[in-house]
């Protein structure tokens, strides 16, 4: 399975260019969109929804990660392979919490430059035939180099801010609930945010916090938008209040 | 074929995960998503709709139909077999209509409950698994109770009322184009609307009323939007006059 | 590989539809959706873009292109060969730049018609099933006529306006990069934009052009939309201006 997680747009024209590259190199990969609207640029954020997202997809996976701002520079290109699973993407930290929380890592930079590379599509260019080849089972051994560690790293920590906000409003943390007691309070801005277990036990747009079905903390209201209600917006500062 | 009908939305993370669960369990599965911004919260709305959207896909497709406001309470979850289809969701009136319209049909409460359930994400971690089994032809006897009917029923009648608005503009009712008069005038608030058999027949920037391809009555404009020209929003009222 | 380039919206209920139809006649096709955000009506920007981006996929690819305004009108509908790539649609230009540029062509018409023909959505009654028979190998012959050209001709000049605008905000034009010297800037309005080769390369918030990746020149900023700065919008001419 290739997973894709882009900022490259769920409804614009260069997913499906990304497709054709990986179904010439693999024809018979299944391809699943994990997200393309991954915050444009934002390239901490991007790195924990992913971190958050990998833990539902099965060993042997291929993840195709990018969120690049920086394509067409010296960055580099990397393949990481992490408790089981693949990812190749750019070397900018976008992947580098995976790897910071991983209990059993290997990384390779990859060395192998198409004949024909855009300078601003390497997704599709570069990235796709290299997941391609790792999940029809052939590693791409004479083109890459192994190396010790990322370049950009970020580290293993949660991030203390709103990371995402889905289309129903609800706005996203870095943190991990397992880390957080339900008896603490949530601050974002002005507010402070309770703890309940499911939408419903919350009176109808009342904001609250819970566990969310990814393992994070996640701000939501009872059928209305958390995010219109609290103002809160991608890269906003949140913080754990003990009661 | 496995057929996706939820208000999870497009381009949101929540679509990949439920595939990555039907793939898991039904790996030759062809997943194919119908729509992923049914009205969110609007159970009657998307009720209609899919009742309508189903008469296009062949007998045997199994249908994952998640608009589930109520998740993480005691509403049940359910199968139901109409018509040679399967349709696998919340008992909350969602699958209904095609119910109470179908010639043939069989209704199971699931009572099996997988190890991890979160409680907001019952399409990933209870309906996902149940559509692939039934997908790939295993029926899951043993986790199921066969049941009379549905616990919440909206009955076969058609719904005078917008249901979805479309990427146009164009605004679906809940009614049956077979029961309308060509000779009806559609009245939304002030407006009246008489019928045109295709856009090319109208003036730009006028709206109409016809049958669209999955037999419903429509407002449409030619080269317009007709929500934004008449007002209509989901959930408004329509009443056919008779001229 | 089927590949489908319409407007009927990423997220809306129509292409589900197609898919349907083109998995009931081609089971084993693998669909790969191009764009479903192709500018609304807007015939002569998508027959820019289509031709763009066909470059990208492989000999054998069999589009679905569906832009098509006059649907249920008398316009043709028709079977494109151009280069080894097969198009399938209507006759109203969208295809004529495609095939006002090939090397080689063939154009048939198609007399074909379902039983059951919704007059507002040929992309699913009957394009769809006329692709898919082209993708399982089985010409229909006998379902259509061969003819020397299309009706509707935009010849295979450049286009000097502005053509999409993607989710980031970047303005494609309808010229091709490799008529355009780099010292050129690009008029828009009242704005002058210089080229740069990659978006690193100029300031943050600062417009440039460059030829992106599908070979046409676009307008871009650093970290920024290009069409908000620029005030860009489909359908805006361009004029190329010599230093």
């Amino acid at each position: 399975m290739i997973i894709l997680f882009t900022d490259f747009g769920a409804h614009d024209i260069y997913v499906a260019q990304v497709k054709a590259e990986l179904l010439q190199h693999s024809p018979s990969a299944v391809v699943v969109d994990l997200l393309h609207n991954a915050p444009n640029f934002r390239v901490e954020a991007g790195a924990h929804l992913l971190a958050a997202l990998q833990a539902r997809f099965p060993a042997g996976s291929v993840f195709l990660a990018v969120v690049d701002p920086r394509v067409g520079t010296d960055r580099d290109a990397i393949i990481l392979q992490a408790d089981e699973k693949w990812y190749v993407g750019p070397d900018n930290g976008l992947l580098s919490v995976i790897s910071a929380r991983a209990a059993q890592r290997r990384t390779w930079r990859i060395i192998w430059r198409p004949q024909r590379l855009s300078s601003s599509f390497h997704g599709r260019d570069l990235f796709a035939p290299v997941a391609a080849w790792i999940a029809r089972g052939e590693f791409p051994q004479d083109n890459v180099q192994e190396v010790p560690d990322l370049q950009v790293r970020l580290g293993p920590d949660d991030l203390a801010e709103i990371i995402y906000v889905d289309h129903y409003g609800n706005a996203l943390t870095g943190l991990r609930a397992s880390g957080v007691p339900r008896s603490a309070v949530l601050a974002l801005g002005e507010h402070r945010v309770p703890f309940a277990r499911v939408f419903a036990e919350v009176s109808t747009g009342s904001a609250f916090w819970y566990e969310n079905s990814i393992g994070l903390v996640e701000l939501a209201a009872n059928g209305a938008s958390a995010a219109a209600l609290l103002g809160a917006k991608i890269g906003d500062a949140v913080h754990v209040e003990s009661k």
